[in-house]
């Protein structure tokens, strides 16, 4: 893993995130004509490393043939967060950071540090999906592709009160202490993975007790596997102010769309599949359609599956894979 | 209202509930045939009082021809609860109670006090239309005619899983403290309301902004209300005493069925319409499908609607009232 030093950054909000870096790592080679660019940034619970599922010598993603940057997103605990911050934005004096404001920075890595022009695709699950709209409407003449999976270009208001749910389940435990803690909100981290595990699959996966593929006998051992995934491996800040940009994910914010969303929508250039769950619970296909219809060159492709969201959690849905690497390979081809 | 006093009653746990009460309503009379009963259990945050909204004047249910008995569910605050139980089992103190203990004490309400042989409908929604399978199950003979709508005979997984959300973020308050408060914990029980509120209507209904029709400006007013109903209307152990209830929902519990579910429902005996709503995300019409097959005399009739589980709380959709009063009176014709 390599850090890229940002310096002091200028945010959407106004405020000053100051000594930011992002963390990244690279597989495989630019070639001459730098047209093998693929880029991953990271999804809600994701770094880099559990970005390698989407890609090997025998998948659409190749480090044999590509060059894979993998960026990290603000707040997860490897790029600039909370818990790693300059001590004066530590915590809960950390700022707001939007999408626009990760999606700056890594232009910034990939133009001056890489000297990159182009991106032959940007691809990613959820929130690393939101990314990928929100690099084609950035910088429209940028990138060629992308596919955003179980994913959308704006946080659809009932996306925004699901996490309004696991946010105040959370904030209940007064160790949080509004951001102040001195340890872990332990009880705090559990019932935000516990509301959450509700969400991450669909209701005919635990009707269908899918949930024992995934190596759990009874669904209590798959509550305890989320309460616990989330005290060992997330810091509550951390996952709060990844949860403030996700909550305010909208391709049309900030200065060159002014909230018009369609607009936005319009003016991406890139070749797009837009691969939605039909089972997601968050994410559900119906946001995804009206983006198709307003996209120059756009195709959906939903994904069939009671997997829900976590259909994209490598590993879990071997189907989806092959569903998800033909699509790269057509938008490649 | 009135109070039937059981005495101490032998639950299905094995426990005793102490001075057992049920809290009720009559209204209308009952006719010299006694074929005029429906009964109207509670649903999960309901009382007879908030049941109102499905009978009158004008409606299927009307108290002009029908004697109409409202029951309330224990836990609920009227009938014996946490709240206001013998002093040996107030608070945490409370023991576990199934639906088939609720119906046990319902039926000798209707059979010792008023000497009713037969009932002619139950129905309810949700929790109340789970009561309406298990007096179905439980008493085949004395039910002539249910009909549940959002609810099903058996709890799935899923809904067992969102119903763990809600409890982990109340029970992340340490106010709390396993159920033996001082005073209420305000904070767990804001953030139940706020994670329900997710679960309660589709993800189509926040997308077309229906909340308006309610008269929420934006999403957090909906939200800040159902925080404060939960705060302002409900005691933490009574909400956790009735989900736990709901948890344990089947009609197969018990010494009839030992556990064999189709063949619970297989001897159900009444006249059923199932009423689930196409965008319930708790009760989805799958399990109803289920059921249907495994019944003797029962239709699915599924309701269109985007209003999601709240589409049967009274006020919000004329046209869902007018299906159930169309399906009421098919059933009692």
């Amino acid at each position: 893993m390599n850090n890229y030093e940002l310096g002091d950054i200028e945010l959407l909000s106004g405020e000053t995130l100051l000594s930011a870096k992002l963390a990244y790592k690279t597989y495989g080679a630019l070639n001459s004509d730098k047209n093998n660019v693929i880029l991953l940034p990271t999804f809600y619970t994701g770094t880099h490393k559990r970005n390698e599922g989407f890609f090997g010598a025998n998948r659409a993603i190749n480090p044999e043939k590509h060059f894979i940057i993998s960026i990290n997103l603000f707040g997860n605990g490897l790029s600039t967060s909370p818990s790693n911050a300059d001590k004066k934005q530590r915590g809960s004096k950390f700022p707001t950071i939007t999408l626009w404001d990760n999606i700056k920075c890594q232009h910034e890595l990939l133009t001056k540090n890489f000297n990159i022009e182009k991106i032959a695709l940007v691809t990613g699950w959820s929130m690393a999906g939101c990314q990928s709209y929100q690099w084609a409407a950035q910088y429209p003449d940028m990138v060629e592709a992308i596919l955003p999976f179980c994913a959308s270009a704006k946080t659809s208001e009932h996306n925004f009160v699901f996490l309004e749910g696991v946010k105040a389940a959370l904030c209940a435990d007064p160790i949080w202490n509004n951001g102040d803690y001195s340890s872990p909100p332990i009880e705090g981290l559990k019932a935000f993975g516990r509301v959450y595990a509700g969400w991450a699959f669909s209701q005919s996966f635990f009707r269908e007790k899918k949930y024992k593929e995934l190596g759990f006998k009874n669904v209590e051992e798959l509550l305890i596997d989320w309460e616990n995934d989330h005290v060992n491996n997330w810091d509550a800040n951390n996952l709060l102010t990844k949860l403030l940009t996700w909550q305010q994910n909208d391709i049309s914010t900030g200065p060159i769309y002014n909230n018009n969303f369609t607009e936005a929508l319009n003016r991406i250039k890139a070749k797009a599949i837009l691969m939605p769950c039909s089972h997601d619970l968050y994410f559900p296909p119906e946001d995804n359609e009206f983006e198709v219809k307003h996209m120059q060159n756009a195709e959906l492709r939903k994904f069939d599956s009671i997997w829900g969201h976590c259909v994209a959690n490598p590993g879990n849905d071997k189907n989806f894979e092959v569903a998800l690497d033909n699509a790269i390979n057509d938008l490649l081809k």
